[in-house]
């Protein structure tokens, strides 16, 4: 099983490279074969090619989006839980997304599943 | 299915409930044969009766516990993923600690199954 450590840097990245529209970099994060559920409610997405397809559908709807922790993580055994924000900007305007992430991790600290607790309906513009 | 109105009261009464140490109106927010895992990575507890031990578990180890909601509630389709403190008091101290929980719900917005990702290690002082 990956250390806890191990686990925390691969969200690291993970948000960072997002955020950075390092699409490469973020595709590295997860195992092979991993799924996504994003947001919760949506069919699952199962490989690189498919996790790649969010990628580009996420990032088509803003200027760049930015991922923020948002204070609470925790990491038990293979799993992690954690607050952040999505924070995409378009046309000049900010707006801020509260998410709640469930994720598993293989024995490399990569992403075998990830499910994101969110509701497009409450995104609200940022006043921070 | 439940709808998100019913899922939040569920929700709203658990957190109350556990806080005004009211153990028959916490346990009622559970549907029968609903299972717990609190926190994640310990044995779940099926039932009315082990979920019960739960409570005195929980409630043996303080003078009072106070849930808080704290800020994030998300509520996809039979899902919940919200955020909240448990705020224990012990010989005049109040002490916070962040916890993710993750609920199902049946047709009666009934809890069905419930994680709870929290580190007691990560556990301090309140400061409000």
């Amino acid at each position: 099983m990956a250390d806890a450590a191990s686990i925390q840097k691969t969200i690291d990245t993970y948000m960072a490279c997002f955020t950075a529209d390092d699409k490469d970099g973020w595709l590295d994060c997860f195992a092979e074969g991993a799924w996504i559920e994003d947001p919760v409610g949506t069919p699952r997405r199962t490989g690189r090619d498919d996790i790649g397809a969010f990628w580009g559908e996420s990032h088509g709807l803003a200027d760049s989006i930015e991922l923020r922790s948002s204070g609470i993580t925790t990491i038990i055994g293979s799993e992690a839980a954690f607050t952040m924000q999505a924070r995409p900007s378009l046309a000049g305007a900010t707006y801020v997304m509260d998410i709640i992430d469930v994720m598993t991790f293989d024995d490399h600290a990569k992403i075998t599943t990830m499910r994101a607790f969110y509701d497009p309906a409450a995104m609200r513009p940022a006043t921070d």
